[in-house]
């Protein structure tokens, strides 16, 4: 094996340093790079192919649901922004801001979004006249910018790659409805489609949405035990409809105030993909979204018959709408085996001279590591079954792990034992701020949503009694 | 019909106002807005929607030839733009500058991209080390910004999307070919998805991309007989890769520098389809691109029975993959007629009690306006049947239209007739700079492309030897 020149890098074990084996794999998988400027990355075609298989994905689900794609300008003038006072003084700190354009200094500076609904009220000012025009429902997909101190791929970066929806409403009834109907939608995404288990609920006053009435999240368990928040969904009520100026003529003539809503995923997805489902050997990508779905690794290649039987089999499985590679290197088989595992690719079929004469294949997960015979035959049924189980089994698993991992606590203590260990810890909480800021400096973990439904005696930090059970952890 | 409170708007004379006839249709058919920002543009669901039509036949020819969808940063470093000396001469002066962000001033003012070859030059410079890393081909489809004095919605914008390709190769003829088969994609996608025929060929020295050793164009002839740039491929020989240092370990062990090519469509293409097959009565949609392909308007809509047929229609459609709305608005059926003639859907289909008790449905095709009567048990067939026809003869139709208007000219003065006359003109050319600028003086008029494979006798300008034969026209 004189060409194999290069071997499988190693990464850095998954439970004695998480940050550098999540900075090996997304590099080393070529998921991402740094890009020149602090804080930026370049998202390479292998996770910009998990990107492009979620807005595909989501997509889907706008759409049944009659949200329209658009695409609105990058540049804001700064003047929007302070006209919503809460929205201006949340996102004003981190705004790019262009003052130079075509050789000349601009009279009026010119934010880089942070987040549209500025814009985007400006323009549903326009739009929506009379009750005939409303629900509006519209949602992009761009880049966004927030300047920003700490910065991880795909976590956390200056600029990311988003959708932001918004929709405008007759009623404070049906927006709150939409609200909630989104936040479902991205449950059932990221449950159904990156096998990744969310608490969905509501944010305390300090954590929503700067501009919003509020804000609902989903909170997704990363492997360490930290909580990564996956996607919002805000409630804006009358704030930006009133300080842009969205108005309607009722059906009895009246001229009324549009309720509006807001939500939006973003890159850091795919962050949260790797931070699930993610091993000692490296990536492992849940088949719906996963950029290769299957990999064909032939077995001495060089007798006869082999290469032929896998370009057949590449062929067959492509044609059923499987995403699949074919891996004609040079390089052994052992260590194309270690490559694929560490770039996550769900399923790993091989395939020798033996194989072929006998009409079987063996079929590696990569979730188990376990490895079945399957007839070549029956090769895309096979394989969609397995992968349909892969699907299943991430989720199970991922499950599994955050359900043991949720404790609770009855004073700050506790609340401290238990972020320490990596869990998520419910708490008692009397809902004042002083509490909620005195469980960040004593732990270090935010509050990341309330336990809807449950009940607590008194707040774990203060005593006195408590109103709500927040979940408490920290956080990406 | 008291609830028909709207009436389809009138729009300019297309041969008496080409201008004004352009920015209504754009406006009034919803295809887009001003954006706040002056020389920006929001595109509307109904322009959006043309977009991702175009993105899904563009990514799958693009896939076909092995190129990878990426992204990478909005901001480069001022400092990069002066490592190729033309490329920071041509962009510099339309640049927009970030130079304060986070609440800080920057230690160095951040270029919003007008183009990215020196950011990917900077990372494909990292990527590429060896000959086995070669070609490289990665397209990014994102939003880039140049400052425009002078604008109009999707024809020149500030801000505006596109795709932009950049490839590296191992050698000069690889990276030729490469540039001529993009070149040729992007034709064979103008012709057959957008049916807007196109001269394609080099362009002169002057109108070259800053930084490439030979710019290839796509030029299309507009209802006004002007021209509009429809896609270019660059070919950079050495330029970039000697400025970013994209280096690689030739098969002999020699470092050896890449040859590189970038290639980009933009919404400009929305522009030049709205231009190209636009009639008195509005937007003229090629099925292939058209947001909807067929649109049901029933006719005596409360007869029992209509609207259920209508939408049993409409769902057979939909099922068979057409893009197909069903208008069940109060509004009566003439208004509908102009309205969604003025927004281009190439077939309308009207079904009322008459139609369905003889299993018949009535079609209208948009762009002869030519009526046929179709069995309804065969709908989908039929349709299916007539869009193909809409989009062969709109390209039959805009080829004749332009073919009829290539005129040769032997002087100047012929040259200013031909293009007062709404004409492409073709001359001989001595191949000097002072020629080329004066037809640009005199008769408004730029080369849009070399008439490859002609020649003549004399300069039409100096009457001095004519090295080349130019296509000049006024352009977009």
């Amino acid at each position: 094996m004189a060409k194999e020149t290069q071997f499988v890098e190693q990464i850095a074990n998954i439970d004695e340093n998480f940050p550098q084996w999540y900075t090996d794999v997304v590099l080393k998988t070529k998921l991402v790079d740094y890009g020149p400027v602090k804080g930026t990355m370049v998202i390479r075609p292998y996770g910009y192919a998990v990107w492009e298989n979620i807005q595909k994905e989501m997509n889907a689900r706008f759409h049944k649901r009659g949200v329209e794609n658009a695409y609105f300008p990058l540049l804001i003038p700064m003047s929007y922004f302070t006209k919503e006072a809460e929205h201006v003084e949340g996102f004003a700190p981190e705004v790019a801001v262009v003052t130079h354009a075509g050789g000349e200094e601009l009279a009026e500076p010119l934010a880089i979004r942070p987040t549209s609904e500025t814009i985007i009220g400006t323009m549903m000012s326009k739009w929506v006249q009379s009750y005939r025009d409303l629900p509006l429902k519209i949602n992009q997909w761009c880049n966004v910018m927030r300047w920003e101190k700490t910065t991880r791929p795909f976590l956390r970066t200056s600029e990311f790659l988003w959708q932001e929806g918004h929709t405008a409403h007759a009623s404070e009834e049906e927006a709150k409805d939409e609200t909630m109907a989104m936040l479902e939608i991205y449950k059932e995404f990221a449950e159904n489609c990156l096998a990744i288990p969310v608490l969905t609920g509501r944010k305390t006053e300090k954590e929503r949405f700067a501009g919003a009435v509020a804000t609902y999240t989903m909170e997704a368990m990363m492997h360490d035990g930290k909580s990564l928040q996956a996607g919002t969904s805000h409630y804006l009520g009358q704030n930006f409809s009133t300080a842009f100026d969205i108005k309607y003529l009722g059906n009895e003539g009246v001229l009324q105030t549009a309720y509006t809503t807001s939500w939006g995923v973003s890159t850091r997805l795919i962050g949260a993909i790797i931070m699930t489902h993610g091993d000692e050997r490296g990536l492992v990508f849940p088949p719906v979204v996963a950029p290769i779905q299957c990999v064909i690794v032939p077995i001495a290649a060089r007798k006869p018959g082999v290469v032929e039987a896998c370009e057949a089999l590449k062929t067959q499985l492509e044609n059923a709408g499987i995403r699949v590679t074919l891996d004609n290197s040079d390089n052994s088989p052992g260590w194309k085996f270690n490559e694929w595992e560490m770039k996550g690719v769900p399923v790993r079929i091989e395939l020798g001279p033996r194989d072929i004469e006998a009409g079987k294949m063996l079929c590696a997960r990569r979730d188990t590591l376990e490895k079945v015979e399957m007839p070549l035959e029956s090769a895309v049924d096979g394989v969609k079954a397995l992968l349909d189980s892969v699907q299943k089994g991430l989720l199970e698993k991922a499950r599994k792990h955050r359900d043991e991992r949720i404790v609770y606590a009855d004073d700050i203590a506790g609340i401290l034992a238990g972020v320490e260990a990596g869990n998520f810890v419910k708490a008692g909480w009397c809902g004042c701020r002083e509490c909620e800021d005195k469980v960040k400096e004593e732990t270090g973990a935010t509050s990341r949503v309330f336990a809807e439904g449950e009940s607590a005696e008194t707040c774990a930090i203060c005593g006195k009694k408590a109103e709500h059970v927040i979940v408490f952890a920290r956080a990406y």
